[in-house]
């Protein structure tokens, strides 16, 4: 199996480095041994070679890639999608929550040239789930986002099949690790500038922290939810979307007086979503999940309450939900594959 | 797809209602159309249509199943399973932790008889989970569990599947429904003696009451739990098994002026397992899973804890486990199904 793989930061790289440190692991497991045919960055240029490319010299330094024979350098990210031959496009560049852009046009791109979409990249999900999806049918390809919700803690494989033959109602869950590791510092003491500042040193906060504490991030996650579980097409305006931006310290203390804590909910049902600082009593299910892990709760038919409890971020955590998705297109799409 | 069920106590008879009252769910989106070819009870014999079964007369009285042109009544668990023309066998029969028996001898006629197999039974899975896992691959038929460890909830699912990818280097988790709502009616100060009778008066209590509260329930799904996801073929013999008959009112209280909360739990890693009582904090995930409520935490390399809670007994949870495992089977060995 050849992969493309657009967008080289964290999650691309925690991706390239699980397939190098588990590769013995996962051709013995699965029989699977993927080769990454090409990596595109926005800044950095592309690689392509044919047969692979090295993953220990993509790892140790782009820049730096050695020439060797058949390497190509400088494709742009259409020309490779169009042009190289390989069964999977990962698209993990940056999200843009407003057009979906310039990966939205990569995965049409992909899909029209038979090529499965993988995709940790939340803006083309969240703005064009349904074409996507329309696009993915008609040919015969796999449209997975595992690693737009909760990294890699399976929410969606849960919600959408193992949970298969249940009708969910609801979902409600903790789906920011930023606001929840700061809501968390917040009950400890630390004002909330500085708990910005700290979630920002970590690394947690994504690249314009806004999207995390006004809780966009959080609604493109439930507008995903939504459309994967519901078939309903939310919007960013459909929603009612508060973020944490306005807690003071009084509210922290208040909530903590009255045996509650502040959680961000993001909700959605077949009606509509919304995403809002909740008081939850500490006897809540989602009121023990702290720091930056994240939970979604689904309600269902015929089991009740189902709740998943994991890593929301991560770059080995988001790396691995590329690994489940890919791994999952080649279980399903390899003819011989016995599990 | 034609099923025999095996076994029509609350278990069977919720998966009967699951497929009356969703059926034309089921074949709305799944195009999943299942009959009820056959249903064998302990005492009060058998009834076998090769057209179907109505679902509706099994459940208003068994007994008075209406006579129908082609109906068969009374022929024993081996001939049907022998020779009535199925694609699955559904085994929930009440449990023998020590031989299996009598459901593991139809399992293995149902597997020589080109029959898939799916279990709600503890025994057979607990007792020869290799045997039956090597026949089955060798007649290419499926062998199917999810319904023996919390219900429904997808928690095989969840470790052997969505975590496909990841290695699951220990589960530990909350998984007899019946102990675990007794302790919760303890801290309640209600004593043992009267919690055990209310337990048995709503239900949870299987048949012999001490497989719950002597732990070896709880043995048993961690000896599934350590087959499927370690291949570890674990026994009751190697186990430190434990359970809640010797705590006293005093214990309750010790551990709740600690902070602290009772817990039955389950550990399995590649090396071995247990079953114990076990004092949690309060901010431990697990200590908040209170009532009937069940929960395993998968511990993984690539993402940390994973964590899924849920109902872990019940008639329509439990049948719903049934029809879970049917429908994968239906979506995997159904050529023209696509997702």
């Amino acid at each position: 199996m050849k992969l493309i793989l657009i967008g080289f930061g964290s999650v691309g790289q925690g991706f390239v480095q699980i397939l190098r440190d588990k590769r013995a692991d996962l051709a013995a497991r699965y029989g699977f041994t993927p080769q990454i045919a090409a990596v595109v960055t926005r800044t950095r240029g592309s690689l392509y070679h044919p047969n692979g490319l090295n993953l220990d010299a993509l790892l140790t330094d782009f820049a730096a890639y050695p020439d060797t024979p058949g390497l190509v350098r400088g494709w742009d990210a259409a020309r490779i999608v169009r042009d190289c031959p390989a069964d999977v496009m990962l698209e993990a560049s940056p999200t843009n929550f407003e057009t979906g852009q310039p990966a939205l046009d990569l995965c049409r791109l992909a899909l029209e040239h038979g090529k499965h979409i993988v995709l940790a990249n939340k803006g083309p999900v969240a703005v064009a789930y349904r074409e996507l999806n329309a696009l993915a049918h008609s040919s015969g390809r796999a449209f997975r986002f595992e690693g737009t919700v909760m990294a890699g803690t399976p929410s969606l494989r849960l919600g959408m099949q193992a949970l298969a033959g249940c009708t969910i109602t609801a979902a409600r869950g903790i789906l920011n690790g930023t606001t929840n590791y700061m809501l968390t510092q917040m009950e400890n003491g630390v004002p909330y500038a500085d708990v910005l500042a700290q979630a920002q040193q970590l690394g947690y906060a994504e690249a314009d922290p806004t999207a995390d504490v006004d809780g966009w991030d959080a609604a493109a996650k439930a507008i995903i939810v939504a459309q994967a579980l519901f078939n309903k097409k939310l919007t960013f305006a459909d929603m009612d979307v508060r973020g944490i931006s306005h807690l003071t310290p009084p509210d922290i203390d208040a909530a903590r007086a009255a045996g509650e804590r502040w959680k961000l909910i993001a909700t959605v049902t077949p009606e509509g979503g919304s995403v809002q600082p909740t008081r939850l009593p500490l006897s809540h299910p989602l009121a023990g999940v702290s720091g930056s892990t994240n939970a979604i709760t689904y309600t269902t038919d015929l089991l009740g309450d189902v709740t998943l409890i994991g890593s929301g971020a991560g770059r080995i955590q988001t790396g691995f939900a590329l690994l489940s998705d890919v791994l999952e297109i080649f279980t399903k799409f390899t003819p011989s594959f016995t599990q």
